[in-house]
């Protein structure tokens, strides 16, 4: 394979494995094995993708200390909001967001919030997203403050 | 929970249930039951997002002389072919706009016309979730007065 | 240049030209002059696509009979709300818009129902270009028959 | 005017009235002033929407106590990264996230977190929104406590 | 129906016969029948979808001779990725694109590429629409030169 | 400042430094000087964002030898056509495809064949970011082939 430039990256050295390395223990420690499957799933096309999702995406991005994991996942609860067609990320991302802390009427919360800025059809994409991961963990119903049993 | 402002929001005030039953009123008026199935599944993660998808862009917004349903639902195709990522929604509301009145033949050609300024790729997921819902009703071939036949 | 196909499309053959003209014919009914302009711009850089905006889009698409222009201005006018960062092209299309008979009431108020599928920030940038060609227009203020002086 | 439906939604009823005093006591003591501009400058087209962006957004959904002013804040500046060419919304948005109590550095880390989820350059775009509001407030440069002066 | 123009179009003159005849040639030489089936999907709703989806897309643009299909493939495989929810396009591109003669390995190389630009929730529904192809053709595992193994 | 994790990440240990050289080195070889402006905008509000679009974009992504450059630069055309409002990179991208080899006639052809995919407005935006990179360098107009003049 013809190379283009002097440097030509690597995904394994002993400085990219420390990296990985790195990123994957972020991972381990927010996300509860649901993303590994996504990172096993990559292997066989495109190892050095996750690698980048782990060692960038994880080691270097989602470790840095300016937000902590729950703030972190308000925003990417947002961000794949309003992208729309990540589904797939924002099961992963609802799974996450328990995990690190944020309570099922944060989640939701963020989700109503949505509605205003992506409108409601990508505020509902979201929503049954949201239902989905909720009720295979036995979640439901979610709590609402402003509901009058709230 | 805590409250962050003096004003805390409410659904279930005798104010809120009036915007409410109109907002519903305006649905039942022109969705022929096809909004209400999403509304219920809300009930038990996000029933606020339910009344203000009702109680806002049906009562407040729908409802509004401004245009007529015909027009409404031509504005909302349009949105949501160019959204992507919102077929269920899509169906919904090429379900609405045959109850308003809109012909298959308007339908369709709203989609054929999204090509130019959307893209060919999501024409056609619009179309193919059009055809989806004609298919169910027994409304296909849809006529088109420029082929052969028409 | 390396020719790739056996066919080699043109845009100057006189059934080019003839395709061409047609969908000229329709744009200059419905604009006003106002994507002459557009047009113009794109002879020294991509004269193929001012052909192909021309010939697509109005002689093959705009003129076809399923949507009078008032229909496909809301079709459009949705459109272009939800796309996003298509400002210009939403200038040109509030103007097609007025040309083809649709009132500031009509366009405003389809810019109002765009709130609740594409979310407020798409549908202020929508009505700040509609008020830029109203003002310029001298048509502000628009009359919203629900205001208290409607 | 043609009225679609039995019911006409209306914005300046005592109790339209009601819920936009109580959306706009929400939104001034969040954003220092800066919506206050937009809300403005749709009176004379579309003063209906600045009525529902007020009542709805701020009343109705902002003054909910699920999350916090800056929880909220981490949601919008996700979503509004994401959706790209809302740049006028995020300058309101940078603001805004300062009034609530959200550090420059907090701000920062969340554009630089938004760089996995939707690629550099929408993160570029934002973040230069932030800069510029940064810079008109004297708050440059922002401390990364991963920076060699960190 | 009533015409709105002096001039309607027609998708079944000789004209526009040789129109599409020019541009199915084109489709056929390139996508080795995955498109085929999504026009048939069109002819009982759409037929003139069809019609220009190969006569514009496939006549008019893809066999101009500035881009070899090489070249065209990868601006593609860009812009489905981009946009988003548009998997079903997607698939119909990897096939394609293998088909002009890409590699399993330049195709991933230009997924794994995106990932900068539109963040890696979009590269990762795009890379895995890819490794569905890749697997039904016994395609998998894909070689990348800077895995160990490379 | 909290720390949320074992690993902190830095942007400054040597090994940091070693990354960013590389991908400066790559960045310096394509782009001609163009990014390097928007490299230094960064550093008083976002370094850390800087330094991974250098380390991560280009020297771990862009000097993978999948790809060739002019390769890379159209997939990156398609991809910023197709996300909308990324005028700046765009233009930035313009440039660097310029530098790495892509005639005119090409990225005007990419932009082109954009149309079908993404539609019209899109397509023109990107064309005119591309005629105002030609107007600078004085490489107007641009040769089609296809004119009669071709």
């Amino acid at each position: 394979m013809t190379e283009h430039f002097d440097h030509v990256p690597t995904i394994d050295s002993a400085e990219d494995r420390a990296r990985y390395e790195r990123g994957l223990a972020v991972l381990q420690a927010i996300d509860g094995g649901s993303g590994a499957a996504v990172m096993d799933a990559l292997q066989d096309i495109a190892p050095a993708l996750a690698h980048h999702v782990v060692a960038y995406g994880f080691g270097d991005i989602y470790a840095r200390p300016g937000l902590d994991p729950k703030q972190r996942q308000l925003v990417t609860l947002g961000m794949l909001t309003a992208l729309g067609g990540c589904e797939p990320q924002l099961e992963v991302h609802v799974k996450t967001s328990l995990n690190v802390g944020l309570t099922t009427t944060e989640i939701v919360e963020a989700l109503i919030h949505a509605s205003g800025y992506c409108g409601f059809p990508k505020a509902l994409n979201a929503i049954f997203v949201a239902k989905k991961v909720f009720a295979e963990r036995g979640l439901l119903p979610v709590q609402d403050h402003l509901t009058p049993e709230g």
